[in-house]
C-alpha cells in the first residue's frame, strides 16, 4: 500500500542498514569519513531551527527533532564504548539499552540541543582518532550482543554507525524539505 | 590567460562578493540560514584531515587549511562586533584589521583547529540569535569602514558574511576534491 | 612505613571513597553540585600546562596528566549510562570496563585534552539535568555490578562520582603544587 | 557611609583595578595563568544554577548572572582583538564599545549561558597560546584608547584582563555565598 511505502520512506530515508553486506578493508576510509562528517552534518541540519520546529516530530509517531539530536550522542557513546570494550576484551558481551525509554528521560527534554551537538563533536573526535589507529586485525575483533545470534565484528559496527549518523541527519533534512523550513 | 582564470577559480570558488547587488528583506532568512550553517559546514569540510593535509595550502601562495580554519572565527568575531557596534551607536567607524598579519600570529599555528571550530559554533549561535531578533530598521542601520567611501548597511554586511563562510568552506572542499582526499 | 603513607596520599589525595557511608536525601544537592562543578574544576586544574607537563605522571607508576584528563569523560560516560540503565530497567547488570586498558588506547594519546574537556562539559550538562529531575524513589533504584555482591543504589553511584571528579582533579592540582607549576 | 562601603564591596569584590601598579616581567606568568583559569572558574561558578537564579541581579541595579556570563566573552573578544591589533600595527587606536548597551542586546537574553561558556573556553585557548608566544618587546607594544590620555601597553592590558575575569567570577561566587545557593 502507498501508506506503507511512505511510512518506510519517512522512517528510512537513506534505506535500512544491511548487516549482511560484505565489508572490504578498502571501504573503511569512507566509513570513517562518514563518521567524521556526522557532527558537522547534524549541526548544519538543525541550524537556525526555532523552538517549535525542534519540537516537531520528524514523522507521525516518531521522535521530535530535539529527541533525535539528543539520541545521536546517546547512541554513539554506547557505540564508542563497544569499540573500546571489543579492543580490550575478547568478544565481550555488551549491554544493550532501551533507546525509546532513554529518549523519554528528562535530560532529552530539558537540555538545549547545542549541548548534544557539542557532545557529539568531542565524542567523534576521540572516536575517529581511535578508528584511524585500528588495523585490519582490530576491525576483525568481535563482540556479542545478547539479541544477535552471531558475533558482530567491529567492521560491521563501523559500517552500522556510518549509516546511523546519515540516517538521523536525513530524518531532519527531509523534514525541513517537506516543510519548506 | 588560462592561468589567470584558474587562479581566479582557485581563489574565488563560489565567485566574488558583489557589494552592489540589491538586497531585499525577503532575502534575509536565506542569508541568516547560510550563516547558521557555516560552522557545521566548516566542521564537515575538515573532518578527518590528517596533520600534513591541514598544513597544505589551498592554492599556491594561499593560506594553509589550518590558517583558513583559524581565520574564519577571527573574521567573524570582528563581524559580530561590527553588528553590535552598529546596533548600539550611530554609524560608528569600525576598526579594520590586517587579516594577513593576523593569520601569521602564533596562535594560528599552535592551536588545534578543533578550538576554532568550537569558537565558531558558539559565536554563530550568539550571532544568529542576534540576527533573528533584528527588524528591517535594524538591517538598515549603517557603519563606516575607513577604506570604504560609503556607509555600509547591516544588510550588506549580512550578505557579505553569508558569502564569506561559504567562500572559505569551498576553498577546503575544492582542495579535497582536487587532491582526492 | 613512610613510603606507603606517601604513596597512599599521592594516590588518594582526598581520601578513598567509602561505599558504606550513609547517604541522606539532604546530601543529594551537594553531591549534584560537586558533579556540576567538576568540568570547570578540571579545566582550571590543567589550564596553561605545557605539552611536557601534560606528559608527566601524577605519581610514580600512575597515569600522565593527559591520560587522567581523557579518563574522566570515559569514566563518566559509563556512569551516565549506568544512571540511564537503572532508570529504565529493573536492577540491570551493567558492563564494567577495563579502565587501565582503555587509558592505553590510542585516542588517549593522540587527541588534544581540550576535546575531552569539551566532552566533559557537555556530558555533565546532560547528566546534571537528569540528576536534578530525579526524586527519592529514583535515587533508590539499583543496578548490579558483576564484581559487587550487593545491589548498588543510584544514590551510592551519585556519591561515588561526586568523589571521583574531585579525586582526579586533586591528582593534578597536588602535582602542580609539588612541582611549583 | 555603610551603604557606600557595601555598594563598593558588591561592585568590586576583589577590589578595583589599578592602572598605575608597576608590572614586572616576572609577573607575566601569573597573569597568563589567571587568564587561562578564567573559563573553568566561570563554568564552576555558575554550575547547577537554576533558570531563576540566572536571572538574579548580582547586586541591586547590576547585571543578572546571565548577562554577566554573556558579557565576559564579549569583553574578552574585544581584548583578544586588541592584542592582535597591537601586535600587527604600530600603536593602533582601538574601537571602544558600549558594554552596557551590548548587554541589553537580544542575544544576551535569548542564548543559553552554555554557549558563552563554550565561547570563552575556545577564545581563551587561542588567547593564552598567543600570550605564551609573546616576549618582553611584545608586551611593551602599545595601543591607544580614545578615552585614555596615554598609550596603554599590552602588559597593562594583560594585567587588566587577569583582574577582569576574577572580578566577574567573584560577582557570581559572592552572590551565591550571600544567597546560600
Amino acid at each position: 500500500m502507498t501508506t506503507t511505502v511512505q511510512e518506510t520512506e519517512l522512517r528510512y530515508p537513506i534505506g535500512k542498514f544491511d548487516f549482511d553486506a560484505p565489508i572490504r578493508e578498502a571501504d573503511y576510509p569512507k566509513f570513517i569519513a562518514a563518521i567524521a562528517e556526522t557532527p558537522g552534518a547534524l549541526r548544519s541540519a538543525v541550524a537556525g531551527l526555532a523552538r517549535d520546529q525542534l519540537e516537531t516530530r520528524y514523522r507521525p509517531g516518531g521522535w521530535t527533532v530535539k529527541q533525535l539530536v539528543h539520541h545521536v550522542p546517546d547512541s554513539h557513546m554506547n557505540a564508542y564504548t563497544r569499540f573500546k570494550l571489543a579492543l580490550t576484551e575478547d568478544e565481550p558481551t555488551i549491554k544493550p539499552y532501551d533507546e525509546a525509554a532513554w529518549a523519554e528521560l528528562p535530560d532529552s527534554r530539558k537540555v538545549p540541543i547545542e549541548v548534544s551537538l557539542d557532545l557529539l563533536d568531542a565524542l567523534h573526535l576521540r572516536w575517529v582518532a581511535l578508528l584511524r589507529s585500528m588495523d585490519e586485525a582490530d576491525f576483525n575483533r568481535g563482540l556479542r550482543h545478547p539479541e544477535h545470534p552471531r558475533v558482530l565484528t567491529l567492521k560491521q559496527i563501523l559500517a552500522l554507525y556510518a549509516w546511523h549518523g546519515r540516517h538521523h541527519v536525513a530524518h531532519i533534512t527531509s523534514l525541513r524539505k517537506r516543510e519548506g523550513w
